[in-house]
């Protein structure tokens, strides 16, 4: 069982919203945004690096909103939902975004692997907006 | 002349948004990042805590959504414009409902701060939505 | 296998650092920066608050510094050792800072499961300084 | 004056530091973070991107450390010595790291302002560290 679901189930209040799919969405972010920053790290030692340059840029788009996202469903006695919906929004558009972009690539294994970290985070965040509704 | 407009003068390539409206958002997202962060602190060490959950828990999100956002729009070449409208968004409801919580909490003078740098950084983001239009 | 390792196993470059060793360190960071970040919430929600104030601002230290060491040690290929090493001792030192004072806590079963994170990641941490020698 | 230095004179409790050394690193931390982080953009637009690889690691690097160090320095009430005397340390190399390579590429003006936060932020970090002894 992850922390994120751990902390989950020793939670001092009741979580308004289904802790499997909440906890899904904190771990698939925390590893889409290791995967990004790592995948940003592996395009620099490419050799043709100006084919990687948008996939660079998205992948610190993408890690930045993960990180942010990651830290607002975390804390989770008092959504602001005015705010985390467009922020789960932009986190679904981001890794939609950068999974294609990286899909591109996918004949570098890394960007394979990057591509897979965030479809999983998209899927995942849109299963929490619909268990928000 | 801050660092945010020397870097948007700078830039190696044409940026498709006025850059006046772009250095005023990247500073006001710095700002209100801080007096966030600063903020949480100063209520943490105020005796009626219980009363100061609500301000902590906006502070923390409000500081987490705004370092994200400052870290999307300082990336000028390439916006993705799927992600960074609903992350603007988000920035600009975010920093309202904290603005609107630390008003209630404005007798403490570090509330009032906090305040004025979060409707600071609503306007600025508002702005820079309309110029990205 | 973690994304984490298999970022690593797809580097297009020679890391000079012990596979299992460094995925460990950026898998433990990870789930320590998102316990803290909810326990912090956790901790909100309980109601002797005076007395949790210390473990609040250790876990935001924690998560904070365990953000920025996740992002550097993903990026494997040129560790510059005069600012890495410095920062994988303050995440030691926080990691036990906080862990220790969790275990003051424990009777929480949310700080329980955050000082089993710290711990962890101070372990994973200390190897990997060892490892970088 | 700053947002830091209205948030620092309105702390509700004493703080054991030069108030002016401690707004000043929090202001140069935050400068520094939005140069590093849009340095790393217009590099990613310059021609020679080979050349410019190992400027854009660090500036990454050199965003993460500061944006950790801006955090907890931010939070006054209860440094955890032990963690943020190496996390200055590490902020310091970085710094001077960050800036050192963007000197070697100066003739890009956007190479050159984020050098001078660099510098900035490297003599403000060195301030604290000797106001915390």
């Amino acid at each position: 069982m992850s922390y994120a679901r751990q902390m989950l189930d020793s939670y001092p209040r009741t979580v308004n919203v289904d802790a499997g799919v909440l906890a899904a969405a904190i771990d698939a972010i925390g590893d889409c945004t290791q995967a990004c920053t790592a995948d940003t790290d592996a395009d620099l030692s490419e050799q043709n690096l100006a084919e990687m340059v948008r996939c660079i840029r998205l992948c610190l788009d993408c890690a930045d909103i993960c990180t942010a996202t990651g830290g607002v469903i975390s804390r989770l006695a008092a959504y602001d939902t005015g705010a985390t919906r467009p922020l789960l929004e932009a986190c679904v558009a981001i890794c939609r975004s950068c999974g294609d972009e990286c899909e591109r690539h996918a004949h570098y294994e890394h960007c394979g692997v990057c591509e897979q970290a965030c479809r999983r985070c998209e899927r995942a965040c849109r299963e929490l907006l619909d268990a928000l509704k």
